[in-house]
């Protein structure tokens, strides 16, 4: 299976596509989706998201996965994020893709075994956990981490299932 | 011209459609379009990109308009705001239209005359300035007054362009 995981920002949005096969999991690609902080805020939205339908189409795909937003103590920031965040979530699900949602806090524990991890530790282990990967960047790293968390969770919902039945 | 105003929000969203000639308003059309809170967000994203499509579609606005956001006090439903309207401003730029964003009493002073203006007010001249419109209820109210507002923006700015020529 082919999983796209997405850090959002309207300034930059971290992506990782990787492969899951059983439990072994492999790299694909990541890359950062940039937009001009001096254009008007529709052409920056519109260029997210074909940005983002260009690596859809490129990687095709079979599940998403984004962390869940925290939400800060500065309002227009978190505008801005939702604004982003909304794009993004469309570009998926007008794809046909599910999209699963991940607390930082869990994505940490399903890659560095420990929800107060920090971001050093987050992007060395991805680093391990897919062997030969050149990771663009922090928010890149993130959006791998995400990847790897919903790879996990797929993962253990099979094996739940296949026990259960 | 045909001018759309919006009023973003994520379980309901209005809209109206009006018809600018010179200095002369008239009402095309105004309704809701709501989403179903029991559905995923992506889901509900994908049903409101696709409702504006429909309205788009139906009647070719040549310009769209927005109100600008008044972020409150709290982050989750400034996050929602957001990714609703991420969305709306996709499909908007996406269909080539430039949108036109309006602070909440700049829209109040366009139509009452006065920023200090209640949405009762608002709704009453609204139906006012565009005789025979039924109002599909107050988010479409306000759809319609940002629409007005940004009719009144567009003509002073053509007043302008000739005077300054």
């Amino acid at each position: 299976m082919i999983i796209l995981g997405l850090d959002p920002g309207l300034g930059c949005t971290g992506w990782g596509v990787i492969r899951a096969e059983g439990n072994r999991l492999s790299h694909v690609a990541n890359g950062h989706v940039r937009t001009d902080a001096k254009s008007a805020l529709p052409a920056r939205l519109t260029s997210l998201y074909e940005s983002l339908l260009a690596i859809l189409d490129a990687h095709h795909p079979q599940a998403a996965a984004v962390e869940e937003v925290f939400v800060n103590d500065n309002p227009q920031s978190t505008l801005k994020l939702g604004q982003a965040r909304g794009v993004i979530l469309l570009a998926a699900a007008r794809n046909g893709l599910g999209v699963g949602e991940y607390a930082p806090r869990l994505v940490k524990k399903a890659v560095v075994g420990t929800g107060g991890a920090d971001k050093v530790q987050v992007h060395a282990m991805v680093g391990r956990l897919l062997p030969g990967v050149k990771i663009a960047g922090a928010d890149a790293a993130d959006a791998l981490a995400v990847a790897i968390t919903h790879a996990h969770h797929l993962a253990s919902a099979r094996a739940l299932g296949s026990h259960a039945a």
